[in-house]
């Protein structure tokens, strides 16, 4: 074990996709990947061979669920957080990500900025086949985060949902896809900052049970497409009265074995 | 049959709610009722007793949908085309609405118009406890219809979209509630021009089988909430592999029989 990258303290390493890849993040606090990445990554069409931009990168769950699904895919993954960040590095340092690392760049950047700064800062125009965006997920109203800091990183507003929108529209290629994942509370937002700057719009509700109002909404669209929104059918996390128990298709989704497709 | 007042010879007389009533409308055409209109209906709940306002009625499907499920609610209907308008007026003369003639009341006028003009034309402010919308579908782009009257009044725009909506908010008591249904492509629209005029957004896609794409997409919300925008599961027409057979839920909304709860 003396070749592996040993994490820091606060850290812990979590294997995803049944054990094909792993995950260094800190051991507590909002920022611990799980369903939403996976979900996210999920997006990216079975054989994606280009190269993808995983705007709020985190850790890299969802940037390193797209390299270990598809094998001929590269990704830049960017972050804000120094120790997020930091931690990317550590997960693509980690032996079990042998054959995804060379495939992966981390880039500490603020995915908020405009023109020349954002440029500068390593986010380039025009050059992504798929961007894939995990926003701060709590809205400012919010007020049922328990954890100060995860308050401070998880707190989105409008205008910044439209600035991360901006800038995946920037660094995507002319037919370049795009998709994120949001809180069904900020579809008003997401639509109003998507709508000019990506066309084939489609959402995808993800319900707990069939029968619950949706915790999260995928939404994804095409750079330059015209072709008009289109509401799918939804994603069911959990049977019925099933707790802990996912349904086949949520559980192939989030362990890398098919894809959700983003048009039908 | 002498009491009857007969219908204009380009008009049928058609029953809904297994003939709870009758709709006289135009024998063919873009106009004619259906499915949307029941749907529609079904958002205002069981038990409804106040006003409801029915913005752009046509022949009257919906509210006459909503009189015949809620006995004790009365209705305006507007309608801005004179020959619908006037379905409207000998729908409500037929023996089979007699008991619900009584709480019904059309007015023609055109819903996109603001201020005093509208208020002129018989739209009042804060006067009503549900308004219902079913606006013209399809967009500008759509070059599918065939009949050129049916393209003249079915074309929409964000603009007019919002205008309706302005109305409806215009309109609506403070808490009153507001439903509407749209193609899933005007999503962006809606949520632009509902967003600051109402709040507890709910929204209920409508999917002809559950695998396939939304056809339509039901819109409500309440008059000065500030609650968040909720995606509620989707309404689903029809059973896998069977046509021309509803599904028990969507048999059960279009007939009347029971009401779509637009909040969980």
């Amino acid at each position: 074990m003396s070749s592996r990258a040993e994490p820091a303290a606060e850290t812990t390493v979590d294997a995803f996709h049944w054990g094909r890849f792993v995950l260094v993040q800190p051991s507590r606090g909002g920022h611990r990947a799980g369903l939403d990445a996976m979900l996210l990554a999920a997006t990216v069409p079975g054989g994606f061979g280009g190269t993808l931009a995983d705007l709020g990168a985190g850790a890299g769950a969802a940037a390193l669920a797209v390299l270990s699904r598809c094998p001929d895919a590269g990704a830049v993954m960017y972050e804000n957080d120094p120790s997020m960040a930091d931690c990317a590095r550590q997960t693509l340092a980690q032996p079990e990500n042998a054959s995804l690392a060379p495939r992966a760049r981390i880039v500490t950047a603020d995915v908020t900025l405009d023109g020349t700064a954002r440029e500068t800062a390593g986010l380039e125009r025009e050059r992504f086949d798929h961007v894939i965006a995990n926003p701060p997920f709590n809205d400012s109203r919010d007020r049922k985060t328990p954890d100060a800091v995860r308050a401070a990183a998880h707190v989105i507003d409008g205008k910044t949902m439209q600035a991360w929108i901006k800038t995946a529209a920037a660094i995507a290629r002319p037919g370049g896809r795009f998709s994120m994942i949001a809180r069904p509370s900020m579809l008003a937002d997401i639509l109003i900052g998507i709508e000019r700057r990506f066309g084939a719009l489609a959402i995808r509700p993800v319900h707990p049970r069939a029968g619950e109002a949706a915790i999260r909404v995928l939404v994804s669209g095409v750079k330059g497409s015209r072709a008009r929104l289109a509401m799918l059918p939804a994603v069911i996390l959990h049977p019925d009265g099933a707790s802990g128990q996912f349904t086949p298709e949520a559980d192939a989704l989030i362990n890398g074995e098919s894809a959700l497709s983003m048009a039908l």
